[in-house]
């Protein structure tokens, strides 16, 4: 079985991580990675939703944290602070600042970003083919006013610096609508026997994938069904701060709202099915009505068994829906 | 008083602490860095010794060791052994690494190596003004034959991986020619009210140096009074290799070959004075036959005050001949 899977960071990881265990080693499983939070620091490529993806599946991930390295040294940003060369606001431990140094030097060498997570994950062996949405640079920007005023600041200043405190007002994915997939990403929706939509961040993880131009249409029309799981549980994101940036494309923070900004294949959307948490359960016959199959099935992350009956359900649904 | 010293790595940045210690804060250190040994690793600059004189000066050096941090970590170096990337035989810890990308991401955006080394130094106040020797691109490379055949290498892979335990056939600073000297440098050499030649490498760093165009002529030119010591003290490096490279440009592995290779200033060379370990007492004689003021004093840096002793005997020696 060949599946392809869209996905962001820690949500999108521990799930291909469940997705992983639920399948044999004879199924293919091509990860579509958004690298629309990559952002440039201290002159090197750093590419968050990859590397948590790469490090997650490839057991070098810090557990409890859900990003960065485990075993981790900090004697970099030490002396970066020492310098007084910032930003502070954001974390990177000196396991992980090689990561990004052998990224940046394989760019500047002129290896496509795709080439050199192909080779980063040659050590990692993550178990998957791990793709990023595009070779091309997009980066996520949100528009905010604060004390400083109107301004449009980085994804990365947003969610990690102001952990998302004020409005989004505005996403833009700079840099999305000239960008291409990058090489296999439209040949593994294509191909795909099934097509997953992990429980990553409908706006800022998936959302920005869809923005790549032929990625959305790939998906609308591939054969394969295309089955998402709700990252909204509860009324409230499993985890991060989803709901702030729901709100800034209109959309309300709630398993069925999510599926519905998604759309129903019929309607020329995304979905065949949809899995909703249990507690949501009341949610099922709303997006039935919106024409995606929906059941209601725990979808707490809490292990990876847990995680890996969630890929489970989600096989099941789409052995329904593929009918 | 104003001193310019040109310097190279471990030999010359001890000097430089014993100089200071010698000195009142009123005394002004230009120091003119080797930048010969530069090399570019992992798609960052790295300047070897310009960093062990702004280490040594600025407290940060391991001590024993002679480069590199004191309190250093490895992360970095270890994991870029498992992503299979050398070279293995440098070692790059991770503190010394977060030196290394602020000054390569500062040369990306458009800073001169001078204005780089500044702007470290603003960190590491190491009391004296270190300047390259020039903001070009210069790289020494030795000719060597072993069995891999004729080939020339980058300096460090024959100092460091090598060990220089094969003959070095030719050296050749790559770059030089085409090189100008760095801002300051040529004013400080004419300004000075005394020019020092450390006891470093007179091949592979003072030599590498006064390759620049300019900068012998400005030695050579100067008003003040230009004094070197030994790094040879009974026929043999005090540290290092300089042997191998003293041989490669037909110098005899002696105090006073080195001061002849240098050259009396009356006959355009470059020396007014120069110091000679008390065990080399008996080249006295013959470094001032050859137009050099010559003295034999202690030159082993055993400690800081010791190495202030050579200092001050390297200013008495000045003092003499400059009159």
């Amino acid at each position: 079985m060949r599946i392809t899977a869209l996905a962001g960071g820690i949500g999108g990881a521990r799930f291909l991580r469940g997705l992983r265990a639920a399948l044999t080693p004879e199924d293919r499983i091509t990860v579509i990675g958004n690298t629309g939070d990559d952002i440039h620091l201290y002159g090197l490529k750093v590419c968050p939703d990859l590397d948590t993806v790469m490090y997650t599946l490839g057991g070098g991930i810090h557990e409890e944290q859900g990003w960065g390295r485990t075993d981790e040294t900090w004697s970099v940003k030490e002396e970066m602070k020492a310098y007084g060369v910032g930003p502070e606001w954001f974390g990177l431990g000196d396991r992980d600042f090689a990561t990004h140094i052998v990224r940046t030097q394989m760019l500047a060498a002129g290896y496509p970003l795709s080439a050199v997570t192909e080779a980063l994950c040659d050590r990692w062996q993550p178990g998957v083919r791990l793709l990023p949405m595009s070779d091309d640079r997009v980066e996520t920007h949100v528009r905010i006013t604060d004390a400083d005023g109107p301004r449009v600041v980085h994804f990365q200043e947003y969610w990690v610096r102001l952990h998302a405190a004020v409005e989004a007002e505005a996403i833009v994915a700079v840099g999305a609508e000239s960008a291409k997939p990058a090489p296999g990403v439209l040949e593994a929706i294509a191909e795909a026997d099934l097509v997953l939509l992990p429980p990553s961040n409908p706006v800022v993880s998936i959302g920005t994938i869809l923005t790549v131009p032929g990625i959305r249409e790939a998906v609308a029309a591939a054969t394969a069904p295309v089955v998402g799981l709700s990252p909204i549980v509860g009324g409230a994101p499993v985890r991060g701060m989803a709901d702030k940036v729901l709100a800034a494309v209109g959309v309300e923070t709630s398993a069925a709202a999510v599926a519905r900004h998604y759309g129903a294949r019929r309607d020329g959307g995304l979905l065949d099915g949809w899995l909703v948490d249990t507690s949501d359960a009341a949610a099922v016959d709303e997006v039935a009505t919106a024409g995606i199959a929906c059941r209601a099935v725990p979808l707490l992350m809490s292990s990876v068994e847990a995680t890996a009956e969630m890929a489970r359900a989600a096989l099941a649904l789409a052995a329904e829906v593929g009918k």
